[in-house]
């Protein structure tokens, strides 16, 4: 067989009014979409009709911002992808969850199900959810150190994947003549009795369309980046530059390769928020008028927590203040706190600019002008080591999404770049990545994607 | 306003190929139903032609039967009833979740969301979770005492009510001009301190249009009919006889009666499993056709784990042992043992006899008969103290639904019991249940149903 020319993928990061924080004060907007299952079922058709690997839902078990900022209520991700899969057929569904708040047996198994009902479309981005506030939801004064937090996940990824192996792909008979409906041998215990988990299994759902959904991770701390390496088959990250996404990327699978891993493996998509124009000037003239809309008052006091120094150090005119603590006294999100300290330091920003830039694309890079300059930009990104694929996340949406749909896909595709059919059904085919084996079966009757299956028996 | 005429309410309990055991075994049953979004969506669409008030999913966070006895994978219901919201458009649809199992923060938000989702449709079982197998999936060895799981129970719903008031029904205003999205001061805290659980708040989801899902509850102990009269709207119960559902029904309004609440805020819901044939001798048959595929190992280890004996200690073809472990003694499902004990000596059944009544209605109230039989006893109960509506489980799926849909309902509608049309929009409006009031509104704006309004400003 010719090798298959290596083409684009593209996630849709879902997000209500739109990625920047502001967009849901345009007068188009529905301020209220974030609640609304009509707004995500168009998103959700727009992305699957342009041919979108997948869409993506944040999230965290807490109240994200004040709720006087922005949209701030947030529908539970592995609800609405479920309703979501009843309204498409093709895309991918990709929900967050935490490891840090969540038990094993309860979150596999909803994963499970959202497997099993959308056909082998559901992927799980894991988070180990930084912050005091979700912590303070779950009987904790305080989040448990980032360390801890990861030794947890990577011990609740073991037990997922255990849970998700409990059942053999070929367990269920449903024998009506002899009136066996699985054989009891090849439904198993999960066993599992280690620091944090004790759980004894199976599952209740037997294995599902994918063996389990598509693991997607966003960490980008030391801890983050080794956990990726470890488990993760899609990684979401911010990277502002070219070159630090090219850094990013060669290190990723480096890791990947140095815990014996295929590198390709690993879909290294960088988040980009496209602001698409008629000409480049109509595009810039669009984000000014967003960061014109942005309230300060709200902005200044998340990047403070995000920082962790008093509100009343920073100064809407000066830049950051130079005594900021460092990485390792954060115990929250590490990477984020340092790509934002050295974002502000490398582009000489005052406290607003910098809030304008965070409001806009929060760290992501911002790709502006006409859709063939977002193209050019998007193929230079992809064939000079930055990325396989990337994050789309539209400053406003569904206008946003739709420009990137009609305009930009279609030049991609032209070029040979991009999918003009779904070649797949599930998503871990849409990014051409194997279904995983099952511990428990030696193979045989379970096709595997791109991998060589002649020599089983 | 006269007074509206009392009329029935129907539940459907779905269960995959039905709730006889043997049911997958029928030449025309579908055995991998229970893991098919299609075969879900037709049950619902079904009862929603019928204009059941409501669709029901049970559920335990553990492998519930021997695999092999019957489909035994389930999909967890908030994931499923969130795809079904998609596929209906009136019908209610409750789910049961575990107070032993769950955090608040999560469940009460994955409520709120279906809620949000549906329109207001969203219903919980709420549910303590008996046995020791479930236990075992959450780092225990056995479960939590009966009178602890209740404790739990009760200040679990303490802190999910607060969570779901914690945004007034008027927080968000999303005023685009001024850039205020929600109204810091109608967004609480809910500051919960207790016993099991310190959870800060608010919940990340707005209020939802039924304020909160329906509370629904199915456990008939001493604890559990306590629990019931302090919290439920709506309470599924299995009473073999018409004099036990009268007494049931008349302790439980008592009860509410008792700590102050309105009698008819709590719907009692007998479950019967209908067997309709054209004659009552086709219905007998069809009864002892189902009966004849029960597989006797499977049912007798499930028997004796429920008694808490050693199944060795049970003959197929003689009675049940005269000394069995007391309710007392028990720590699982205490009624239910109660229930099957008294049942096996009041009729003087072998233990192959007992196993082929619990097979087919798992101890719930059989009708088999005609449709006019059928109905006629619905009637008879309904007009005689024993029941609100019914919880209908039928011996096999869709058939069954199907059987009962086109030719039970017809009668009752047509005898003025039962509803021709929706006319509310959410599960409480079908129900004849008043919407919650949030703890910090004053009700001005909210009008709630069944209420007089009058004299609020
Ligand atoms: C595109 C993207 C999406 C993310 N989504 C979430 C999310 O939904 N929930 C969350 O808690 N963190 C999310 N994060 C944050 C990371 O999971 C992680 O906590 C953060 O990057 C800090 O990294 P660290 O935990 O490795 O220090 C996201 C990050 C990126 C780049
Ligand atoms: C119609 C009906 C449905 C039930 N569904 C569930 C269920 O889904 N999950 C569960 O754990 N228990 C379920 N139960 C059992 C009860 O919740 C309860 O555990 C049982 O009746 C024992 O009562 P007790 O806990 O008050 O002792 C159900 C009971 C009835 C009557």
């Amino acid at each position: 067989m010719p090798a298959r020319p290596r083409t684009l993928h593209f996630n849709l990061f879902l997000h209500d009014t739109g990625h920047h924080e502001a967009s849901w004060r345009l007068p188009g907007a529905d301020p209220t979409s974030n609640l609304s299952l009509a707004a995500h079922q168009h998103l959700a058709r727009v992305a699957e009709d342009a041919k979108f690997d997948s869409i993506f839902l944040a999230d965290s078990p807490v109240l994200w911002s004040d709720p006087g900022r922005r949209p701030s209520g947030k529908l539970e991700p592995t609800v609405l992808l479920a309703a979501l899969a009843v309204s498409t057929s093709r895309i991918g569904l990709i929900g967050t969850a935490s490891t840090s708040y969540n038990e094993p047996y309860n979150l596999a198994r909803r994963f499970a199900s959202l497997d099993h009902l959308s056909g082998g479309r559901a992927g799980w981005n894991i988070v180990t959810t930084a912050g005091e506030g979700a912590a303070r939801n779950f009987g904790l004064d305080d989040q448990p150190l980032h360390r801890a937090r990861y030794e947890r996940a990577d011990e609740f990824l073991d037990v997922a994947t255990k849970l998700w192996d409990s059942w053999s792909d070929d367990a269920v008979v449903a024998d009506k003549a002899s009136g066996v409906h699985a054989l009891g041998s090849h439904v198993r215990p999960a066993g599992h009795e280690g620091e944090f988990f004790r759980v004894a299994g199976p599952l209740n759902v037997p294995r599902s369309p994918q063996g389990y959904p598509l693991l997607v991770q966003a960490g980008s701390s030391e801890d983050g980046k080794e956990f990726a390496a470890r488990w993760a088959e899609a990684v979401f990250t911010a990277q502002p530059t070219l070159e630090e996404s090219q850094a990013f990327y060669a290190d990723l699978k480096r890791r990947a390769g140095a815990v014996g891993r295929d590198p390709d493996g690993v879909v290294v998509l960088p988040g980009i928020v496209p602001v698409i124009g008629e000409t480049e000037a109509e595009a810039r003239e669009l984000d000014a008028q967003l960061d014109r809309l942005i309230a300060p008052q709200y902005a200044l006091t998340t990047l403070a927590r995000t920082l962790k120094v008093d509100p009343h150090r920073l100064s809407l005119d000066e830049p950051l203040p130079l005594d900021l603590p460092d990485e390792d006294e954060i115990e929250g999100a590490k990477s984020r706190r340092t790509l934002i300290v050295d974002w502000a330091r490398r582009d000489r920003l005052t406290v607003r600019e910098l809030i304008g830039k965070l409001g806009g694309g929060r760290g992501h890079r911002t790709f502006t002008g006409t859709a063939v300059q977002v193209a050019d930009t998007i193929q230079h990104y992809f064939e000079n080591g930055a990325a396989d694929g990337f994050n789309i996340m539209p400053a406003v949406l569904p206008s946003g999404l739709e420009a990137f749909a009609s305009q930009v896909v279609p030049i991609l595709q032209e070029r040979g770049l991009f999918r003009t059919e779904y070649e797949g059904t599930t998503l871990r085919e849409h990014y051409g990545l194997a279904r995983p084996r099952n511990r428990h079966d030696d193979g045989a009757g379970v096709p595997e994607l791109g991998r060589v299956t002649a020599g089983v028996a």
